[in-house]
């Protein structure tokens, strides 16, 4: 599939088969993460991948969200390390890209994912950062369950013409 | 080139040719932009495209690290409507998701591409929401510079084995 295939076909999924995740499949996902563009080049992101049934079950009640976490062969803690960042306030960003590249990774490889967010909830990042403990300086950002999918969803279009505008925001591109 | 192949190969471009960039490809790159994930599906994100010689000159200045766009044919301006949100967190990381589906899908498309940091630095915001004429409730995320690369950046490996845990942050999984 090609690259413009995987972005507007990638879906969301969380009910996953018993089918495993290997330790290769994982590392194409966090090589694909680490790929991403951040601030300066700061390359905030760190991540725990759990696949410890009963620390999954924990994560899955870390948030009211992270349910998917349950069926899930993988789950992927993102988290930031504040420590010496040059540059504080891009670290939520710079974790998002990274986030984004990993589920288009996941959907290219046939796998499915579900992007849970934790931050900048406190009470979310709080139960994660304990479930895998986390020192103080490292940040919850999200979590990602993955899987094979038991289904595929269909893709969908989520484009919508009148959120363009052209060169200000009072006038507008003309969208078929 | 395969999905993994680009998440792999793009690098941020920074000199454009003269050569434009086309409605149609601007139109793929907004496509892929809003089929990101984001948290319950509130897709925040809008978007000024910028091809005005003088509004882009004007945006060029409007953070020390936006340059890129006095040579760009195109800029596009992210940002998000705050009105009525009901996940008022998550803007931040739903937009960054769209930026980097974006950047790969121009990497995609032989384009090349540059991501701006705007938000949260309160100047910069101020700046672009100014230069694009954007309501109050309409916050400015990003930049992106976009154009037809003067060259093609060789990728780099940004793989780091030493920022993967499993299961708990105490232990490693162990990489190549």
């Amino acid at each position: 599939m090609d690259a413009i295939e995987v972005i507007m076909t990638r879906r969301s999924v969380r009910k996953f088969t018993t089918q495993d995740v290997s330790e290769s499949e994982v590392d194409v996902l966090l090589r694909a993460a680490m790929a991403a563009p951040s601030a300066s080049n700061e390359r905030p992101w760190r991540f725990v991948v759990v696949r410890d049934r009963e620390r999954l079950d924990r994560l899955s009640k870390s948030t009211p969200f992270a349910g998917a976490l349950a069926s899930a062969p993988v789950g992927i803690v993102v988290a930031a390390d504040r420590a010496g960042m040059k540059y504080p306030g891009f670290w939520v960003i710079d974790c998002a890209a990274a986030i984004e590249n990993m589920l288009l990774a996941a959907h290219a490889s046939g796998l499915g994912g579900v992007w849970i967010g934790v931050h900048p909830v406190r009470p979310f990042a709080w139960n994660v950062g304990r479930a895998v403990g986390l020192p103080r300086r490292v940040v919850p950002h999200s979590l990602v369950a993955l899987g094979h999918p038991v289904s595929i969803p269909s893709p969908v279009d989520r484009f919508e013409g009148a959120w363009v505008h052209a060169d200000e925001w009072a006038s507008r591109v003309t969208h078929a």
